[in-house]
Parts: C-alpha cells; structure tokens; sequence
C-alpha cells in the first residue's frame, strides 16, 4: 500500500482532461492497492479513483479487468464502473505506464465484521457470480494451487524453515491438494481475493465490492471457499468464528444454491485458498528485508487456517 | 508521506461519533505529511482531514497549531478550520496518539507554479502575516540559524562529505551567516515551510495554506524569503527563475508592503532558509539507508541556492 510513482498536478490536469468529467478540484495520494499508485481525485462533476498500473498487473488484462468493472455495474452489481475517456478508451498511458479512471464508491472496510456484513457479502459475492457468467473475455487462474505450489517450492525449504519450523511441511501437504483437485464445479469470473479490506459497506448493506486485479476464471466455490477462509477467523488464524462463516455461505446461497458437489469440496477448495495465502506470504517474507517499512504477514496464519479445514472436513460447511 | 498507523473502520466511526458531523461514510489514508498519519474523510455532512500525530510533534503544540487554523481562517484566510468535538476539544487521543480533524479544501498543489500563481502565493503569505499578528499564543523558532547549523555540525563533517565535497564548508557558511543574524525585523506567526506543496490552488486562486506544522514566531521577511528560496529555482537549484521570484515579492507586497531594513536583509534572510534545508536534508539523508523506499533529497539543491543568494546579494530583491 504506496504511491509509487509522483504524479504532477500539470500532468494529473492534462490526463483529466482526456475524459468529459470537468476540470480537476483536487487530488490525493491514496495508500490502498499493494502493486499500483492510486489517487483520489475530485472533478467538478464527481469523484473518482485514479489508478496507475505500475507492476504485477499485465497491461494485457487490462480489457478483462476494466471490462469487467463495466459488465458488472451494467448488471447492477455494487462494482465501480470504468470511466472512459472521450475517444472511448477504458485506460491511457503516462509515461508509459497505464492509468485508468474509476468510479468512487462511499463505504468503509468492516476491521471487525459482523455476521450480518458478512452475509450481505455473501450475497454480493454470489451476485457477482451469476452476473459474471456471460461475460465475454477469460483471464486464466495464475494462483491455482498448482501455479501456489511451485511457488512455495521456489522458497526453499530452508527459507521456509526459518520462518517456522511448522512451514517445510506444507509443500508436501499442497502436492496432496494438487492432486484431490477438482476441475468439473461449475464455473464463472471469480473475484478471488474478496478480504473484508475489498468490500466497502455502510451499515450492513454492500456499496462496493473493489480491487478485481486478482479476478480470473475458475470455480465459483473456490471464490466462496477464498472468502470464508479470509474472514472467519480472528487474524492469527486461531479462532474460528462459525457466526461468521455460516452468514458468509447462508448469504450466498440466498442468491445462488450451491450443488451437491460444491458443498462437498468446500473444504478441500478452503485448503487451496489456504496454500495460496501461505505460498504469497512466505514469498513476500523472504523477498521483503526485515527491517523494511513495510510490516510482513505471518504465513503461519493460513496454515492454522489450512489446518482447520484438513481437521473439521464438510462439518464446517454443513 | 506514509500512513504509520492502521486505523480499523469501527475505532475510525467511534471517532467520528465524537464530533457533530454525522455518520461516516468514506475513509482512505492518504499519502500526505511526513510527520503525521492522515486520512481524507467523508461523512453525512462534508470532507475532513484526520491528522494523527506520529512524532516530531509535541503535542504541547497542538493548541498553538489547530488555534491557529482557527485564527486565520477566522479572519478570512485560506487556511483550514479545526473541527472541535462534542465537547469543543481541539483534538481527541486514539491509543495515547493525538487526532484532529481538519477542514477539507478542495485545490491542486502546482508542481510547476507559474508567476500568477506565485503571486497569489505570496499575497497569501502576507494576508497570514498580517493576519496572525493578534494570535494570542507564541511558539519559539527551533529551527533558526542557531538551531539549523547546530544540527548541520551534528551531522560530522566526514559524513557531510560522503555526501558531497562541497558539503563540510557549509558549516563556515553557516556560523558567519549566524553571526550577521538580524533580530529585529518585524515579526508574526510564521508558516515557514510554504513550499509549493502547501499550497492548494484552483487556477491562479489560492484555496489553500496547509500543513502549519513548523509555523512559529519570527520575522515576516524570513518567512516570505524561506517561501522565495522554494519557490524560485529549478529542483536543482541550478537555474534561477527570476519571473517567479518576482512575482511572489510583488504579490507580497500589494498586502504588506516591506520596510527597507526587511528588502535589504532578504538575500541574508534566503540564505538562512537554505541553512535551515541544508542541514535538515543532511540529516535526513545520513538517517535513511540508502536502500531505503523513500527517496533521499539532495542537500546540494540547496547549497547551490546559497551561494546564488551569497553572489546575487540584494539585486534579487530590487
């Protein structure tokens, strides 16, 4: 969470002016996003997020993404629409990198949801789904367990070991998962990394699901499975909140039933969400010096999380 | 410019609970101040700035800094109010830090000021001068001449070196300028730091003076030269750009105009500014690794602009 890159007022007032959105009243440096820049930006006929795509992200996504954000708030998703500019275009470049436009949402991240957020998130994250499914691009799953699994591999088991004793022993549990997992759920966009921090509520109604750059094609459970694994428990992964967790499945099946299959494999998919959280944090942990500014996450977390899952099977889920 | 503390959504509406300004609805922690945590905050009925207090602030200050927002905007200048609580308390304690909420105003920091807008800089500048002359509370200048080669000799002269060459002999610089030090021109309350990002603009109007963190008692001239030495040079410090720096003493002075003793002490004024940016960059740059993700600001940028002052003397001012 940084603004990589400075952005000049001269500059910022040129680009706003590509879009029919008036003239520029002010612009501030937001400290949201982990690999862009982005500003909040007052025009004078509204508000809007500036996003600057400054590393992880392909420029070559960027029509799935950026459309995406269309086609859901077409459907009435609580999604932010892509602003175009007055050619049409969904994003411009600045000094060759890629800006775009997005519509500004009210709400606030829930720190501390209740069940009552969590199953209107359920909801919007079945919403979502279903509004998904005749949209016309694909974006490939880079972070399915087995891309997950070879990047924990890639740590080394030494690397691993001096972050925990605990953690070596997950790449053989992943190579199990590898092998258990499922491709025949029914499919559709999945928005694949929905923490409370990408959801924007106020009260216990939705006004924004946001930060779709992880959004790809995969099964819809898995989405459902990322989500619970993300919110039912307290942070270190200790504590298990079933409030939590049955409001989070109760709302989404409010919206979309799940099958038979999917409600069986929940807990296999919650493990694979698992290995993708352990995988990127003890990435990041090795790659991150320790007396950086940035405060590291302890992959220990999703592992006690991973746990959870392998220990208590479909009775989570039931 | 950081956001150091995470602020959890509820301990965030608890906050805002404790002022007259409705529910919350929006929050992003913005990339703004060096000392201090800040978010741009919206609830039901407008746009605030929350400030928290990190370091280098004495919260002994507060009273003189969020009182003298209110003085000055109480009298018409472009400067933030202060939000009072419930209780009409300037600032509230969050986990033993201090919070303030602030006015939000809308307006564009120039990256690239052009001489209108320096004009309208500098009239800004001596509306507050003048403005402030009756604010009851004081504050010394710690960071005078006196002051700033004190920390610039801290530095050690085999580090100043390692930065630059020329840097050691600034030291020599600064105690003959100490010594010629005036003590007796007019004073006031002082922003001195008005570099251009302090200055909210819309167009060539000025809506803004923000971030008042280093305003104290001292004397006006030496404010409008510290506002000349920012200003007026190309980020080097290499080229002089005498249409702005023009414009800004003439903008200051169709509000106040300058007694002789203050016009003919500017270029020693300037040079004390340059001292003061010196030894703070000096300092700044021994303090930060040099793999560090914040970017080191040259001191040499302002030795260059000393030694324009040094030579040019009061033909600048004329």
């Amino acid at each position: 969470m940084a603004v990589y890159t400075h952005l000049g007022t001269e500059q910022l007032a040129e680009l706003i002016a590509a879009y029919n959105v008036g003239d520029l009243v002010s612009a501030k440096g937001i400290a949201e996003g982990v690999s862009n820049s982005n500003w909040l930006v007052e025009t004078e006929t509204g508000r809007f997020i500036l996003t600057m795509y400054e590393r992880r992200i392909d420029t070559d996504d960027l029509p799935f993404f950026l459309g995406l954000l269309d086609h859901l708030s077409g459907k009435g998703c609580p999604v932010p629409r892509t602003i175009h500019d007055r050619n049409g275009a969904a994003w411009r470049e600045i000094d060759g990198k890629a800006v775009a436009l997005i519509e500004f949402l009210p709400g606030v991240s829930p720190t501390l949801p209740d069940p009552e957020q969590a199953r209107a998130a359920g909801r919007a994250l079945a919403q979502i789904h279903l509004a998904a499914r005749d949209f016309p691009r694909t974006r490939a799953n880079d972070l399915a367990p087995a891309n997950t699994l070879a990047i924990l591999r890639d740590c080394g088991q030494h690397a691993l070991g001096s972050i925990d004793p605990a953690l070596p022993e997950t790449v053989e549990w992943g190579a199990e998962l590898v092998e258990q997992w499922p491709d025949e759920l029914p499919g559709s966009v999945i928005h694949s990394d929905l923490f409370a921090d990408n959801v924007l509520m106020l009260g216990n109604k939705v006004t924004g699901l946001i930060d779709f750059y992880f959004a790809c094609n995969d099964m819809m459970a898995y989405d459902l499975a990322v989500t619970h694994a993300a919110w039912s428990f307290d942070r270190t992964g200790e504590r298990y909140d079933a409030a939590i967790g049955k409001a989070l499945v109760d709302g989404y099946t409010d919206v979309r039933a799940l099958e038979e299959s999917e409600r069986e494999h929940l807990p296999l998919l919650a493990q694979g969400a698992c290995l993708r959280f352990v995988a990127s944090r003890a990435q990041d942990w090795i790659d991150t010096p320790a007396d950086a500014l940035v405060t590291r996450k302890d992959p220990m977390e999703f592992v006690r999380r991973w746990q959870f899952y392998a220990r208590e099977g479909t009775a989570v889920f039931a």
